[in-house]
């Protein structure tokens, strides 16, 4: 075995080469490394060789992400970064600090608190020590460390990853990123939530997806009304699952699946489907408030006065326009207990004049009850929030941008440093250290000799505006040809005020 | 089972209210619901009942983070957000794109390519479908998604987390962040690998995190002195993970080890010896090169000669001066085919006048074979790249800001809106509304009637440098009271001119 090798050593043994020659001392090991050439080229040979002798039926690995996992390259890099930009300015806008949890926890950190979804947490192994589990969203963590250390206010944001083990679809991974904002501690009602909406509204406006809605309503209502329906406790989850399916399934689908499946009498599920079915302004709320059933239940009624108060503060932030109660907003997450919401992005709107979603691209609400599931004494810290579900909003940034034609730049390099002769290795190497130490983002190919032509395609196909080409007669007076690559324009500057000509022209 | 509950519906029902009351119509569920807040406050003693009802001993979990991982609060994360700037600023002038690739990969990609380590990859649970394994580095992804996607040349960056179930220890997760940056593609030697150490250099220079060097070797050269000192190849990796040690060990421990553990001759060993001891510049290449053994051993020879221009390089980019060849740096990894390198920090000097290294902070190599380890046909794409320890560089930058006593703030916000008199809520939401919109950071608190004095305290504690301050008679005048926290200087500003005058303040 000491002569053959598993695949695993490869590396190190292609690199030291001589296996067949085990030397005992100094001298013989000089003699044997002179084989060593020859021994490299005859290595793929053997390495099949030793592949089938060590037993192990090695085969190349498979050649993908896991499913519903994928890899970012530059051109989509370049765009998302433009994406995080504008949400990441927005939450520092409003003046939010930033925190960073493990991308793990505690497996029973996350128990009980995501309902039937709870399956698509990833487990890791129990390799001995703690079970952990990736994380499923950062609402959760965020509250553990708010619980931990005892912290009763905060307003912060976290852009990570997280991951479910649902079914890939388009646009849904089983790795992904969210940007939440969120706001802790005992304030006043609705001026955080509020705030939260704003946040919203600004990012998806400066995003310039198209046109967007967010609905808005509160679990209180929705508990009041199931209960003023006349339907029991026990099925409010199952009854909520299907109200969760309106933006997909007509009505009458629904209805059924109610009456057929969830075993509900017909003349129950059809009062629900008056209250569910409406939607709308500051009216709405106002005509549930005078409604006999609705006026009396107490819960009810605190989510329509927040309501009135949540409307108001909207109107004043100037977002009231795009803001619709929805009483068919259910929302999946087990932990919310007032107010919640989610943006849509609206299609071209229908010849009925109706605006059709076509998918949500943020959501939250209030969870005022989770840090408290945490806390030893279940001291709550009520908490509102948002999560920017940013990879529709990356596929939608990504195909605007193919759309466009735009050319997508994927580094910021502003000059490359050329030559136009051969030879000069070194004084390209010398002016791109002035240039590097100077703060200039620039490159220069790496070969000893590169032909003028290839410089000057790589600038075309890399985007990069400049180029400062040397040669002989540059080197002898000190200066530096300084190339646009668009207008092909070209001017000789001297060396002590390159750095400053490219910032001049690359601000 | 419908009355009481389990932990995991804790928060829907909690919203939901009374669990003892399954209301069969309408007008029944309208008087049990007045019951709602008397039932919310017997809540705690009930669900406690419900627990061993359900038979699941249930407990608050455990609040920390998992083993070897920790939270970043905020104030790290600013200082983290500087670290971070620096070094993907220095990326970005070295004209690398950026990708990313996903948390986990398929267990197989990253089998064979750790050695001994291997035993420290984090797998996931079977859950069924693929067998996955969290990321030990980000340099096998990079390989994979180069062979994936046939490209033959990219410089590329990539910030993010990797995963090893090592023993943590301070300032080593389980955990942790790194920064790669890697050249691919077929060049002229040592070109790339000398801007890789001009990156480091340049890097751990604008960190200012105190003296450093950067030790150099490389694997042809290691092996070919092994190969000169008579030691068989079986036992090349472990006398390796010997000589790894010596940066933390003495020779004499070291070479004890090699005889009574690894039993080597001790003349074998003390030839080795006289090998690995030198370090030293330029010079120490000659001497190497004219040594009659490692002379006639080609592919040290190769090394030495790739060596002379490597330092070339390195003197025309300025950074000769922090690099030291040193035949005991040996690096962990199996995939190194060439130079490696490692940056260390130093501590203060010895009486003799002799650096210490205080850890090791950035370190990489040429591992010109990985990415044909994946590719059906074994071609090779040459790579060559670092990685920056970034969790150590936080320890140290965390220790400095504290030790400076510098006040670190955690938000960017300019401005608080604050008031001077209660009842002007609106007029703080209205004003901030105007400030958001024209892009200036701005609070406000959440309260309907906050004192001045918490207002300002507020400034005060998280370094918000401005206050506009409206009261009954700034309203009537349409001004704002604008106070710099520090001097309490106060000046009146018409409404217009305000986001302009809080720029001038903060830029």
């Amino acid at each position: 075995m000491a002569t053959l090798i598993c695949r695993s050593t490869l590396c190190w043994n292609l690199l030291v080469g001589q296996r067949k020659v085990v030397c005992s001392t100094a001298a013989s090991a000089v003699a044997a490394c002179r084989s060593f050439q020859a021994t490299r080229r005859v290595f793929a040979h053997e390495d099949a060789t030793a592949k089938s002798i060590c037993g192990e039926k090695k085969q190349n690995p498979v050649l993908k992400a896991p499913k519903g996992t994928h890899d970012v390259h530059p051109k989509q890099m370049a765009i998302r970064g433009k994406v995080f930009n504008i949400v990441e300015k927005c939450f520092k806008r409003h003046g939010a600090e930033s925190i960073d949890t493990p991308v793990f926890e505690l497996k029973e950190i996350l128990t009980g608190k995501y309902g039937e979804d709870a399956k698509l947490i990833y487990d890791l192994k129990d390799q001995g020590g703690e079970h952990l589990s990736l994380r499923y969203d950062l609402t959760v963590p965020f509250t553990r460390y708010l619980a931990m250390n005892k912290i009763s206010r905060i307003k912060r944001y976290q852009i990570a990853k997280v991951y479910r083990r649902d079914n890939p679809a388009l646009g849904r991974y089983r790795e992904f990123y969210q940007c939440d904002f969120d706001i802790a501690g005992h304030y006043d009602p609705m001026i955080p939530d509020a705030e939260c909406l704003k946040i919203m509204y600004e990012i998806l406006s400066e995003l310039e997806l198209g046109e967007f809605l967010i609905k808005v309503n509160d679990r209180r209502l929705l508990s009041g009304i199931l209960t003023v329906c006349g339907i029991p406790e026990s099925k409010f989850k199952t009854v909520c699952a299907s109200i969760d399916k309106l933006d997909k399934v007509p009505w009458d689908k629904v209805r059924s699946e109610m009456i057929e499946e969830k075993e509900m009498r017909p003349e129950i599920v059809d009062r629900l489907g008056e209250y569910i079915k409406l939607n709308g302004d500051l009216s709405l709320i106002q005509q549930l408030s005078e409604e006999p059933l609705v006026s009396q239940n107490i819960l009810a009624m605190e989510a329509l006065n927040d309501f009135k108060l949540l409307h108001r503060y909207l109107e004043i932030f100037g977002v009231a326009d795009k803001i619709v109660f929805d009483i068919s907003l259910a929302r999946g997450l087990d932990y919310y207990t007032g107010v919640i919401y989610e943006a849509v992005l609206l299609s071209d709107k229908t010849p009925q004049n109706h605006p059709i979603g076509i998918g949500s691209v943020a959501a939250g609400g209030r969870y005022d009850e989770l840090v408290g599931m945490f806390d030893a004494k279940g001291r709550n810290v009520p908490c509102v929030g948002i999560s920017i579900g940013i990879e529709r909003i990356f596929s939608i940034a990504e195909k605007k941008a193919e759309e466009s034609g735009e050319k997508i730049r994927t580094t910021e390099t502003q000059v490359l440093v050329a030559t136009a002769q051969p030879m000069h290795l070194e004084e390209r190497m010398k002016l791109l250290t002035m240039l590097w130490n100077s703060g200039i983002k620039a490159e220069m190919l790496y070969k000893k000799n590169p032909k003028l032509l290839t410089q000057l395609h790589y600038c075309e196909s890399a985007g990069i505006p400049l180029v400062a080409i040397i040669g002989d007669q540059e080197i002898k007076d000190g200066v530096v040809k300084l190339r646009d690559v668009a207008t092909r324009a070209e001017v000789e500057v001297s060396k002590e005020h390159l750095a400053e000509e490219i910032k001049k022209r690359t601000s």
